[in-house]
């Protein structure tokens, strides 16, 4: 059994996290912290693992993380990178669900996140832990930085035409639409159910903290820098991130071809068949993400349509899809729940 | 591995089925049937199961159920009364999640459903499946009855009184509401998104059909009849149960103690700590029935608040209980999977 | 033209009276105060106004409510009774929307609000706002007590019955339903989108702040004390309450055609057909209730079930409705919208 | 008052031109009809409508339209064609609601349509019915053909640039989302609430009815053909689209200056402040487009959010106006509820 900490349990992510390493038969959680709830337990602020999890809120000041396998950050950004370090001093491998280890150039992270940053120097050790793209530098990672959502379900969709140089990279357009719980577990007025329900809206067209995330792993698939205009939108679902990229095409290749063969052995990506439209329930709760190529009017415009479940393949699920890579257990062991659909 | 059957696969339940036995690790199932879809691919209506499971819907006529352990009919009321008996005269043993078996009294059933009973020595010989009322009954049957949604939330709430015998039988009430998907997937007018969605409202005031059910398990339980007052309503959530029990005590007992000792062992029945207020996404996706109990202002009214996720614990998980139970196998078999919360 | 003010008008209660005050013939927005958001254009926090209402938030300090002919409180429980008043004494007259004027008993109120009374002097003056019960009542009021959203309901559902003593008032049960706007504008985990939608829940069980004031509003109607079990639920829409109310009845009375007698010159009441269900979204943005009866199998229990948007009728709606009675106007000025459907 | 009739109101558009012309202090609707419902009253099929509107649906057989001044058509596509042509040569009036006389080019209508063109000589005659492009020429016109919900937001929110010859003609984006009361009051499985909430999806990307519409549009006011990629997407709210549109400039243009010049006497349209992000709730039940415009990174790409409430900019309210042009009434008459938020 990998045992297994986790460092802020009480958000999205964090409960996500426990509902699949509670069921994960290769996982053990020994420690979870918070620093506003030690001494709760667990099921009593989420009665959905009752009788299924004894564990209780610890005091990060106090908890054994250090005699863990593996411990997981899902903290809110700066938290890891400070209390991440001396846990992988000590021999502890970490994942850290947020941005801290994501962005490789400092000043950058710095302009995007608004503060300093605490280890540059592991950032450059750090790996970036979407396994379709480096699964083998996960495997012997040290630290790895989880994918935000957006970015996930954004560069799986472009990835495979990137890095075939297929479409023009100056002008990439993702317009991308997320649940509400992505937003966090956060008191927070614009959060509300009376002003998130019924309700449809962009934000932070002018400069959203994944558009450096996205460019930089899409300028690296394509081993050249690419221009992205990232619009993320808020939409009333609790789950589910829908990404509709638009790129211009350069010539005639076979889309659905190149697709389905460049995720053939994935577990977790799916290419639907031409014509399809991936739903967001259709991943609803699982760790999967499902696509599907469109070219409208069979102009030089190539529409692609990707759906993930922003807190699985979007962050926990792909947590620990991370850490079955990293400890050489089967990817998909923990993870093979099927999709909630109604 | 059990071999399984499903007659009618396209509904809500039909769908749960396939999720909950497609992940069950000791059933197969080996045909689904519909008549409208004969052909199509399941993963084709149902996307959230592609790559997981491989069958195409079936003719009726032409499927070979006489060969399964074990036909599930998820059909509409009044198909399994006229295909089932086939079946269980061939050796195949049945679940009926529709209601035409449950009620005992060919008349009323007649007068409720609105049709004559094609079988109803099959009626006599049928086992009401509700495993924490009578688990030896279902181990033995040969076809059982799924409850409906509402009387298992409503009768698991009630059950510890009524059999100690600790409330007034004459005037019980339930006020229960269900989330859409209890209307089953229909292409009717009243469950249309924007009828139902941003809406809240009482139907079949008069009487629904889950009424004598509902009665007649109550009344079986005191060993007399009861009086209930059950009043429905359709709430905006795709899943989930709430029904808000309200009893006159007869006297000053220890409820909760009773409701903890009835349910000391059940494996799907949580009784949550004085005070509590169960949401019904605490059992999202799960096989669990939580009830919490008050006594407001410590007067004589008991308020019993039970919830279940109506597709789970209130049709598809109940039958697959009812399925471990009737093969021997540990009762939650395939039925572990934590609830999904948000 | 009435010159009205607003206190505290940054909440849901707020923003509603702006948006029907706004299209008021007869009344001008002077002043409206907040102590957060003074200098904020109202437009900006709510641009569903832009173009319409060309107002600042104000400072409580600095604002000019004393030259109002009338003044709103929209703010938290215990803000009116200690800024009420001041302008009382200066000749204004007062709505406030909370609840400091609306119990009669000082000490039951501190006791379920939890603070020491500011004002019980006015308390004793204030007239309970409810203008089927006391029209005449607050035609000559200075001070007007808003009734709460479900005292409105519950109230308007219960009173035919128990004005005409045709009830048991020992043992009413009104099960109550809340969109979550109920709940107010304010950053609280519990009512976040992620936590409210697809979820349905009880709370406040053991005792709610409206029980005492729908149990004194009654009695009073009775003449009589009454018992009552309040239970209120909060259902995933924004705006609407639906009250499923339970009364024995005493004898074999025309329920139907007591309540179109009781509400027949009402503007604002709508007795149903028999055999109705009245939606929430019926009465969406209308200042109206709907009621219909039901006797379930010709029994004893009648249940009554009463509609009302939460903020309109159930606030600023019958606000203004006062403020309409208080100086003379036609009763529907400025209130005549239709419900928004769907 | 105009005497009014209605074609086919028992969909959404048709009971939200009840609601809006109920309310219109110059209309009187003088009949309304069904062929399936004839007989029903209008207030029975919709409960908001009660004491409000005292009309019966009439058989369009006998229902007296030609004494209507102006008779709405809120029926599906093909009918209007077909029963329009009489009622004009009679002199009346018409608003056809539906797409058939929107699409200039027989060919190209009957194409997407699927359907022969019964009247071609009346589209030649239809005037298209966007009062910000066409003001003029909706005075004088007999019929009418009412813009899509589509067209109308993304023509608002491209008009400004592709008039002034702005931005690139070739490769316009639309990427817009809509409630599901835009796919009409239709018993379909895809608009279930149980299939539409809590999801979010993409349909008919390879081409959807309005994207010819979208397009001809746009090319008139540009002069010249344009090039545009249309996908529109479900989202799970009641009434509302937003348009996300993406459009590469030519040069530095002050586009703020040049949106709010454009639209600076519209009483309809609202460009809101540099940096806004217009919710679809701060137009919900109003006849509003808000537009913002963002460069995002000060690049080359514009993106322009234009948000409607479908069900009235988009369809039923845009009618009114254009009644109110076609006979010389202030624009705004009937029209200037301020929207519902929350």
């Amino acid at each position: 059994m990998i045992k297994v900490g986790i460092v802020g349990g009480t958000g999205y992510t964090g409960v996500e996290l426990l509902r699949l390493l509670a069921q994960h038969p290769r996982a053990e959680i020994v420690a979870i912290t918070s620093r506003g709830d030690a001494g709760t337990a667990v099921s009593q602020m989420f009665p959905s693992l009752r009788n299924r999890l004894d564990l209780n809120f610890e005091d990060p000041a106090s908890a054994n993380l250090q005699n863990c396998d593996l411990v997981f950050f899902a903290t809110p950004n700066g938290v890891a990178m400070k209390q991440a370090p001396a846990l992988l001093d000590a021999g502890v491998r970490v994942i850290d669900l947020a941005a801290d280890f994501r962005i490789k150039n400092i000043a950058e992270w710095e302009h995007w996140y608004g503060m300093a940053h605490a280890s540059p120097e592991w950032v450059a050790q750090a790996v970036y832990g979407l396994p379709e793209y480096d699964r083998s530098g996960i495997r012997d990672a040290r630290l790895v930085a989880n994918p935000g959502c957006y970015p996930t379900a954004v560069q799986l969709g472009f990835m495979p035409l990137v890095e075939a140089g297929l479409v023009e990279l100056d002008h990439l357009i993702a317009d991308a639409k997320s649940g509400v719980s992505g937003a966090g577990r956060k008191a927070e007025i614009g959060a509300l159910f009376s002003e998130a329900s019924d309700n449809f809206k962009a934000y932070a067209v002018s400069g959203h903290r994944h558009l450096p995330e996205i460019r930089q792993g899409l300028s690296k698939m394509a081993a050249h820098p690419v221009g992205l205009t990232f619009v993320p939108h808020l939409t009333p679902l609790i789950r589910g991130i829908h990404a509709t990229l638009y790129a211009h095409t350069k010539d005639g290749a076979d889309f659905q071809q190149i697709f389905e063969e460049r995720y053939r052995n994935e577990p977790f990506v799916d290419i639907l068949p031409p014509g399809s439209h991936p739903d967001t329930r259709s991943v609803r709760a699982a760790n999967v993400c499902r696509i599907a190529l469109h070219r409208p009017q069979g102009g030089t415009v190539l529409v692609i349509l990707s759906v993930i479940d922003n807190l699985v393949k979007g962050a926990a699920g792909q947590a620990v899809q991370n850490m079955n890579i990293m400890f050489g257990l089967p990817e998909t062991e923990g993870l093979w729940q099927l999709p909630v659909l109604p």
